[in-house]
């Protein structure tokens, strides 16, 4: 353990219904009161949102954008790293996170955790959908679950 | 449509138990007998047996290792690409297939199949295992199927 | 033009003779005083000094690593993405900043700044070595004006 | 040393002219006739040409396309790679060959250049531009002599 912060990603579609977007503001907010560094894909849905919370409550946001143009992150982003590797950049958002939370879970969401779990970095759920409700993982009942589990697992990797 | 050959990946665990490997094996024949060329992760257990089967049958087979070093690619693989990517070498499995033969199902075939869905690239599963076994994703009874299946939608990509 | 604080990348060999760390951390202090995030390969040599100063003025510094464990990196780096892609993390290195600055140059120093020229991220070079002399890039003076250079670019690509 | 078919990667110009076309597909025949397989960006001008050269000997030709549609590559690329990596391909060409011929030098054959050198593939370059005229490299005089030094090469690494 250092004294670094701890690193969370947060995982989700990129046009999302409100109740997940306002679900993952709340998680984007919680890892920021928690002192952790807030990792998504930087752009729309859930993680815009979760962004949002996270840099309205005095967090840093880093966005691992698919494209190769940091203006296409969401504002909330603080640092935009344009990786320009495609949807490839999902093993990233993943790989480089202490801990992942999971918000629904459309394809794009369950590569980024299956990936997580392959190489050991630990995910949690919150409001699963179809294609990750019956994985064996676990799923946090509220946002404030989902963030406890995932700074206090991100400590231990900061 | 094109006359290349159509190519077709196969994932799977780095080791498995016998009877997946028989099914990769013969995947991998009908892939060659097909016409088709075999893209896998080029390491040991399903990769394997599905590059032997492949390889038996007089097909190209290409490996795309993780690692620096070709020589850790298993020996019927004709073409070791040693990417040096690490696991993140999964997407690559996944996306420079025309169609993607998924057989059994851990935490690194999941992410390979999720991500090939996510990208649009059509997947289909053989004997899934508890990770894989209810997800929106034709399953092929036997490797005959899933051959079948495979090659005709690589065609359309090759 | 955005509000986000600008992004720098300072490439230079792992382990470099104390002049060359000695401009590398006057360079990232200026980027950190020009109000700039540092990026940076995250181990030692030239990327811990530039991280070192960068971190004692206050600034915020980002290490994209190539092995999969944080831990790996330099102590002045706050925020270390373990991106498990070995070597090929060059390229995000470059492609990441808004500018990059190269001192020294050796051959991964020279594989970023040939991408970075190659994807229109501009490139400055300090200190440059055999393998960087004579290419047609500008050549700063001094770390100020490398700083200048570069925060100048980087607030356009913000 | 195995009895692989040793991988040569040829880089150059996507546009080139065609004295350096004419160079690289007498470096893809000799590939294909010394038994090696050719590893390709994929696309036009310099890779093309090498890729026409190596099939129409009859050698087997990979492309390791930057963008996700395979229907991108040059007609002569048997085996497109469809990588969806952006530029960032070119790591995975250079270092997934055994050895690197380099035609011309721009600055995206000057990053494979760069990379395959920091990783230990080995290179020669042929007819070098400006930008990697003066790396400490070996410079063959003619395409049967690069195209022999690779070979040699390349099979240690096959």
């Amino acid at each position: 353990m250092t004294d670094r912060a701890p690193r969370v990603a947060v995982c989700g579609a990129g046009v999302a219904d409100p109740l997940l977007e306002a679900v993952a503001e709340e998680v984007g907010r919680g890892i920021a009161r928690g002192g952790g560094v807030l990792i998504c894909g930087g752009l729309g849905g859930v993680m815009a949102a979760a962004a949002r919370g996270a840099a309205a409550a005095g967090g840093l946001t880093i966005g691992l954008l698919p494209g190769a143009d940091p203006a296409a992150a969401d504002p909330a982003i603080a640092v935009p790293l344009a990786t320009g590797l495609g949807e490839a950049r999902n093993v990233l958002v993943a790989r480089t996170a202490g801990a992942v939370v999971a918000i629904g879970g459309e394809w794009g969401t369950l590569s980024e955790v299956a990936f997580a779990m392959k190489v050991g970095i630990p995910v949690v759920l919150l409001r699963p959908a179809a294609l990750t409700a019956a994985l064996p993982i676990p799923t946090a009942a509220t946002p404030a679950e989902a963030v406890s589990w995932a700074l206090e697992r991100a400590r231990r990797r900061a």
